[in-house]
Parts: structure tokens; sequence; C-alpha cells
């Protein structure tokens, strides 16, 4: 494609694929686009792991890195230890999650001792785990670092700017741009309230236009709903550079969600995903589910950042895990982060297959819309 | 513009203005787009008025009417009498907005008297008043007739039909988009979540592949958020037909809302809109106001329609008309139905330029991705 973006990142199609699966995100690199891996949930050394893996795999084209960076970095030791945040997550958010699960069938009793797995998340987002995040990143020829929250700290800044990496940052509102835009990152990610994962209330249709209309010349991403390439034409013809893709890999032979969680993927109309709080603390898209209603009907108010977490997230891996081996009640609780365009993904496909989909999808409605201009 | 739409309609330009002012419906026919007069909370008298102007001021172009037909027309006398309806108002949703309204130092010792100057609007919605409004509609050389909400019932297909006049219909998901092919409209009308009015939950950048996914070929209208020809030329990459817009009118020098609010709309974000139900009793976007979040906080559960309406117009409509007259309390009340879009609506402009900023807006667009095609 003629895209300057194109040109500076040395990819062939402006089509990035945010994704947890290194096979996707390999895949989507090998076929012209940018697969940016999603390392929220690693801790550094299984980060490692992956990107020595994706970096063997994917043919010397161009990958990235998303992270969680806090705008903030404290000094070391100014956050909790570990036991002082296991402590302070409230019985009666533990109990309401157990007694969900109890309903539907699946024991609760090993819930605690997994709540201690899921603090490389909460490592993750302070200071001394974000640099080991950072420092894993940058040994590798990473070609795109992306912030999945907030604005990147100067730390964050700094060092992509020496390595020459340019830096990504998600925004979903206007105001969040112009704050981006004054921190100097490369390229803003518009996330429509559509999305799948943590977004706002801004729709794609009208958030891009606005976040371009900041921007300064920065190259703005369309992110939410996005899942063909008649709609990333539709994000540039508003002035994107380019879509930022997470919902469409996941059902694929490669994407990471267990096939009972791909199945309700593919059955799932665009009315079946629900912006809830309950998951991460922040609102976030995922499949309606059993979970997710039971929280948004009668569930106490969620918790900040990283504590909701620490309660949803030992009973949705263990809800998974049944949800898979057939517990039917587990199967009714599964749910999965994934954005309004669920709807429009109702065929399974590969990765690779995805990206040409989103080639040709392009092409068609460009000569569309240039078939309107005929005399 | 090369579109079977445009040559169908005999317009120039696929850019439908829905407006409760006869002089923006005259103005955008005028300009090359086609006005649809919204006439649901007119009097069968008062659309006959408000459509001969615009007859005798569209230079003879194209223009439509926009209803809302009940699905299931019911015999005559099987509805309540205006009576019964008021009387089935509950004391506890007039205590309420009379609350509201006190607290902002705005008397309320006018409006049960106000309340029966409302019952238009459910006339319009009985079989009679439905039968009146097409009476009237149909006396005109109108090109369009649209349905604001559900199926049109077989008496408004048959004289449309019959008329060779085009139905249009409003959908909000795609389950409704295939009832509306099933009934046999002529046009649909995708209207997603981030549009003014009544809305559902789907995003128009979701719920436009989605509804011509299953449209059979019948055109697609894109509808939510879309005030520029940018976001036109975005829906038309999806395969949308054209736009079909309600909020961009309303700041232009002929929009209808007092002063006072297209004040408010000229500087409001994309972010001060809200999708409520205390207005109408169905979901509804409108700006967000002291009033709007008084009822998300703390009103009682909206009543169906139109009962709704009878409690929530006559307030709103004295708030209106104190906030233009510099009552502090009522400005902060005064609320308007307006889409996400109204966050890039930041100058006052006219009608006519609009529809020119239009067609420039979608050449750009075209033109842009036009060059990312070149070698």
């Amino acid at each position: 494609m003629n895209s300057d973006l194109c040109r500076q990142l040395g990819i062939e199609f402006p089509l990035f694929a945010f994704s947890h699966c290194r096979d996707v995100v390999a895949a989507v690199s090998r076929a012209g686009g940018m697969g940016v891996f999603g390392a929220v949930m690693y801790t550094p050394e299984q980060l490692r792991t992956e990107l020595e893996w994706i970096d063997a795999n994917c043919d010397g084209k161009p990958y990235g890195v998303d992270l969680i960076v806090p705008t903030s970095i404290q000094k070391q030791g100014a956050e909790p230890s570990d036991a002082d945040l296991l402590a302070s997550v409230p019985q009666e958010h533990v109990d309401f999650a157990n007694q969900v699960l109890d309903q539907y069938g699946v024991a609760t009793d090993d819930l605690d001792a997994a709540r201690g797995d899921l603090l490389m998340f909460s490592h993750n987002m302070n200071s001394a785990g974000a640099q080991d995040m950072l420092d894993v990143a940058f040994s590798f020829p990473i070609k795109l670092i992306a912030n999945a929250l907030g604005t990147p700290p100067p730390i964050m800044m700094e060092r992509a700017k020496a390595a020459g990496v340019p830096v990504a940052a998600l925004v979903g509102a206007k105001k969040h741009a112009e704050l981006q835009v004054a921190a100097g990152v490369d390229i803003l990610v518009a996330a429509g309230g559509e999305a799948g994962g943590h977004c706002g209330e801004i729709s794609t249709m009208v958030l891009v236009p606005e976040v371009v209309s900041v921007a300064k010349g920065t190259p703005v991403l369309a992110a939410g709903g996005i899942v063909t390439g008649q709609q990333m034409a539709a994000a540039m013809a508003m002035g994107a550079a380019g879509a930022w893709c997470g919902s469409v890999w996941l059902t694929t032979a490669e994407g990471e969600p267990p096939q009972q969680i791909k199945d309700k993927m593919l059955a799932a109309t665009s009315s079946d995903t629900v912006r809830s709080r309950s998951r991460t603390g922040k609102g976030s898209r995922q499949l309606k589910s059993a979970w997710t209603d039971a929280w948004e009907v009668k569930g106490p108010s969620p918790l900040p950042m990283p504590l909701q977490t620490l309660v949803s997230e030992p009973a949705l891996r263990k809800v998974e895990k049944l949800a898979q081996s057939g517990h039917d009640g587990a199967a009714e609780l599964s749910t999965y982060w994934v954005g309004q365009g669920v709807g429009l993904m109702n065929q399974a496909t590969s990765t690779t297959a995805v990206v040409q989909d989103f080639k040709q999808g392009y092409l068609a409605a460009v000569e569309r819309l240039m078939a309107t201009l005929e005399e």
C-alpha cells in the first residue's frame, strides 16, 4: 500500500493484530501486517520465551509488543507487597464470586490458592515489574511498542527513542489523544466503545475523526468493531492510517481461546457482548454470560485495578478449564474479551486467511467508492 | 453521484436529512440531498401546514416524511381514551419530575394542564391517528415515507406501493433488518447506538455491515454519529448506499432548537450524551443534563410509550422556554436529542453549507483512499 506508515514500519498493509497468542502475531507479520504481542498477563520470563518464538517464526518481518506501563512509575518499595495486595481483596467480592460459581456447580475451594498466581498482572503494572518487561521487550528487535492504558511514562518514551522504536498508545477519548500527542507518542490507537477489552463509550465512527482532528499529523490507527477490510477502508476514509484489531483473530485456528469459547463467539451476535467493570475494575467489553449477568445485576461495585482481577481471574480461569471439559454450568459462565464485531465473525478460518480477506475487502471497498465518482 | 439510489429517488447526493424543521428539509432537498420531515410530534393539521410550506419551498426537488406508524394497527376504539391515558400516568413519576424541577427553581403548578397538549403524540401512534397522518402525507407528492420504529404495517406498505413511494424503515439490529426485508421495505436505515434519538446498542461501524449482509440488495442508509462527508464515505465503504443524518442540522441557522440548546451542543464533546429511557420509555440518546442525570441516578423505572412522554415532555418544554429566557436552573436541566457526533459539531453554520461540506468531505475521503492504491 502507498502509505507513509507502511514505509516507516517496513510493512506492506497497515493491519495491526493485537494478540496474546504468538502464532497469531507471527502469522500476521508474515502475511504483510504487523503482529503486536499483548504481554500484560505474562511474566518477564514468559515474555522472553514468547518473543524468542515470534522472532524465530516471523520470517524477519516486523512485530511489536503491547504492555500496560503505568503513567507515573513510583519508586521501588512504594507499592504494596504481594501479601498486602492479597489481604486487601474484600471478602464481600470473593464471597459473591464464589456464590455465583456455586450456583452453577463449580467448586470454589481451590480459588484462594490460585489467587497468588495472578500477581504477575499487578507486578507488571508496578515500577520494578514494568521495567523488567521493558528490559525484555527492548532486548528483541521489536518495531513497535504500545501502551494499552494511559500515557506512556518518560522512561518508556526515552528507551523507545534510544532504540528507534515507535511508541503507540491507546486512547478512548479526544482529550486523552491530546495528552498523548503532547507526551510525544508516535502512533495513536483510537479505540471505540465497541472494542473488545478495555474501551470507552465513544463509538469508532465518532472517535476516529475526533482523534484525527487533534493528532497534529501523528498517525491514527482505528480500533473497535473492525473485523473486515471494508471496515478498515471505512476507518481510513475518516483519516485513519490503518486498523488495530484484536477480536477477529480469536476465532482463527491459531487463536488462543479454547474451542468452547470459539464456538460461543462464532454463534454470538453483536448484541451478545457487554461493557462491564466486573473483570478488571475498568470498563471492558466481553461476551455476555451467566457470570457477567450476575455481576451486572447484583454484584458488588467493582474494585480498582488490580484488585478486581484478583477476584475475577482465578474464578474465570477455573470456569474456562471446566467449560472446555464439558461442564454445563461452567459453559454458561464462561466469557472472553471480544468486541461487537463478534457479530460479523461467523466462520472458523485461519489467521493468514483473515489478512488476505482484509486486503481483498479493502480493495473492494475503495473500488466501490471510486465507482460512485464515475460520470 | 453515480448511484442507483440517487437515480431512483431523483436526487444528486445520497444524504438524507431527518429534521423536525421544515426549513432544514427544504434546504437539504434544494441543495441536492433529500430532506425528510419528522412528523411525529405534529397534529395532522400541523403536518399539512408544514408540508405545504416545504412543497412551496423545495424548488420541486424530492422530499419525504417520517412517521411512527405502529406495526399492528388495532381496530378503532380498541385504544385507551385520552382521559384513560392521562389517568394512567403514575403519580410517582409525576412527583419525581416535579421534585427535580423544584430543585432547580422551576415551578410545576402548570404542568398537569400542559400534559393534555402532548396527547397528539399518542394519537399519532394509534390506528385512527396513524391513518390521518398517512392521509395527509400521501396527499403531497412525497418521494419517500419512513417509519421510525418497528416494521411498517400492511396498510402503510399498500398505500405507499399504490402511490409509488418507497418505504424506508429504521433498524437498530440485524434481526430487525431481516424482518423489515421480509415485510418488503424499499430502504433500510441502519441506526447505530451513537445516534441521537431512539437507538439500539450496536455501533454504526458494526451495524452497517451486519444489515448490509442480510439486506438482499435493499439499499441501506447508515445513521448514527455521521456529521461529515468523510464519515459518509466510511459508511459507503462498508456497503451503505448513503447516510441518514439528524443531529448535524440542529446547530445550523435553520435548526429548530433554541439558541441556548445550540450553544450547549456547540460546546458539547462526544462524551456529553447519554442513552436513556427517561424521555420516551425507549432508549434514546440526548444531551446529558441535570435532568437526565437525575433520572439515571435515582429516577423511577421509565414507563412504556406513550406514558413516559406524558411525564417528561411537559416538564422539558417548560424547561426549554425558561432556559431560553435566561433561567439558570432551567439552563442546567435543558436537554435535546442528539448523537455522539455532537462532539464534531463545533461551529455554527447553515444547512446549505453542511450539504456542501459533506460533498467536499466525501470527495476528499474517496481521493484519500484512491491514493493508497497508487504504485
